[in-house]
């Protein structure tokens, strides 16, 4: 799938560009703690969030949407201030990220804490400020990706990992709150952010979120198969966390076989959704399979 | 002044029924966030900067102005996640606030760290549902809430006073940038908020930003003075932490006299913006002069 992939670059460039455009200048005062957003975002990663944001925007019809790139990088924003967090050592306690020092390695605690309240702040400056003169679009942006990154989900699902991690006997409806909210959020809104700047209706807005539900639970899954299979220089993180700690995950609840299958099973579920909407959905499907048998 | 007393407390009075209106309850999963976001929201304080939102509204005729509530909440939310991850032991590493044992002692560092990211995501929440069906107020109130609470302003004035501590040699500038940000911005911006919600025009947004700029300053004078001459019981918090800590101040740069006249130089220019409002000052100019005065 050539294409795919060069359609894949294509839109990571756009998010690389939409980041260095929509943050701060490093040297804005006070310039450690711009140099310190910047060193977390610059990291790179997949930028699968954004990528998604700008990707469902393009299956409408590109005179009837609006320039989806702030609304691409703020999730990236929110993402990355929870990847911040997470790592900080009274949470998870790494000390690497996307194959570099995380941000309190690089820097301090105290450093690293405020960058990630910094960064999780700008996403919604930027939803306001840049979405102005559509101020319907501006709220409606703003009430999603609160919702989406707030106490009942996003950090709800941290929260309800952290708990989980402290006993060995998760049960799997524990362990689908933790996904379908830590993980599944921020990839359901990507796609209901893509959708909102398209301007889509009703049916096809919930039709994407669906595909986002599934895919999100299907990038987890996959997620707990890696940690359990696959080493740290390959993930660019540290691997085989998970059985270390004795987690539950995906994988030590259902073995990796039956793993596997719900991966598919999930994948299937959000490629079925996207069926739905009207468009051009060739490299979104692409997308979710390339996911479900990705090796990082 | 009976009537300014009673109209405080009935201002505040308005603010803790809006903080159990408008946070979701203690109940929510998972119930742990959900417990120590209302515990830290729950834990009192004098709510200046909601009752701000709530008088600088007062000031219109009520037929035009839009409930202030749901904005003050919002004000509140920020402020106190500010104080949850300020008192962190990478940050203040403080025990005791208002009073009560510091959220991360109460739950634990990472319950404290998310319960203060959920807050402050929360605030946006609440604008972007509240305000929905004015969606150009609640884009405005997003972008003025989300410039005051973000890297250039209140987490900039975090960051620039961590930095500060380090030193003890920090000029009057730096002090300066400090206080504007960490302490000045949300003032300013509890102003700005209420003007918001009473559609006030341009002249009178900025009459009364102007305001919140000088009332903000006088506060953190003698929010300093007190430090230096109040003690921990009065004041809720640890007091003489800055002298212990070498920390230049309002008094370490300038005396103790000199401290006391700044602060009344700022009190008198916040009360000379409002008299650029029409409607009723008195209760915020009061408000200004209280807290000129006051032990605590």
């Amino acid at each position: 799938m050539i294409a795919y992939d060069e359609e894949y670059k294509n839109l990571a460039a756009g998010v690389e560009s939409g980041i260095d455009r929509y943050l701060p200048p490093a040297t804005t005062a006070p310039p450690r703690l711009h140099a310190a957003m910047r060193y977390s975002m610059e990291a790179g990663g997949k930028r699968l969030r954004p990528v998604l944001v700008l990707a469902v925007s393009k299956l409408f019809p590109a005179a009837s949407v609006t320039d989806p790139l702030p609304a691409a990088v703020a999730v990236e924003c929110i993402h990355t201030y929870s990847l911040i967090h997470d790592d900080l050592p009274c949470m998870d306690n790494d000390d690497l990220r996307r194959g570099r020092p995380t941000a309190h390695k690089a820097f301090d605690e105290a450093t690293a804490l405020l960058a990630g309240d910094a960064l999780l702040t700008h996403a919604f400056a930027l939803l306001a400020t840049q979405y102005s003169a559509l101020p319907a679009l501006a709220q409606a942006l703003v009430a999603d990706l609160a919702e989406a990154a707030g106490s009942r989900r996003l950090v709800g699902g941290q929260m309800a990992d952290l708990l989980a991690e402290k006993k060995t006997d998760a049960t799997a409806a524990e362990l689908d709150f933790i996904h379908r909210n830590k993980t599944g959020a921020m990839i359901e809104v990507s796609f209901a952010l893509g959708a909102r700047c398209a301007h889509a209706d009703a049916a096809a807005l919930e039709a994407l979120r669906r595909a986002g539900r599934h895919l999100g639970l299907a990038f987890q899954i996959v997620d707990d198969i890696l940690d359990a299979t696959a080493d740290s220089a390959t993930l660019g993180k540290t691997a085989g966390k998970d059985a270390k700690a004795g987690k539950t995950t995906f994988v030590s609840l259902h073995g990796l076989d039956q793993a596997r299958r719900l991966a598919q099973t999930e994948t299937d579920a959000a490629i079925e959704a996207l069926g739905h909407v009207k468009g051009d959905t060739a490299f979104l499907a692409e997308l979710a399979r390339s996911f479900a048998r990705r090796a990082k």
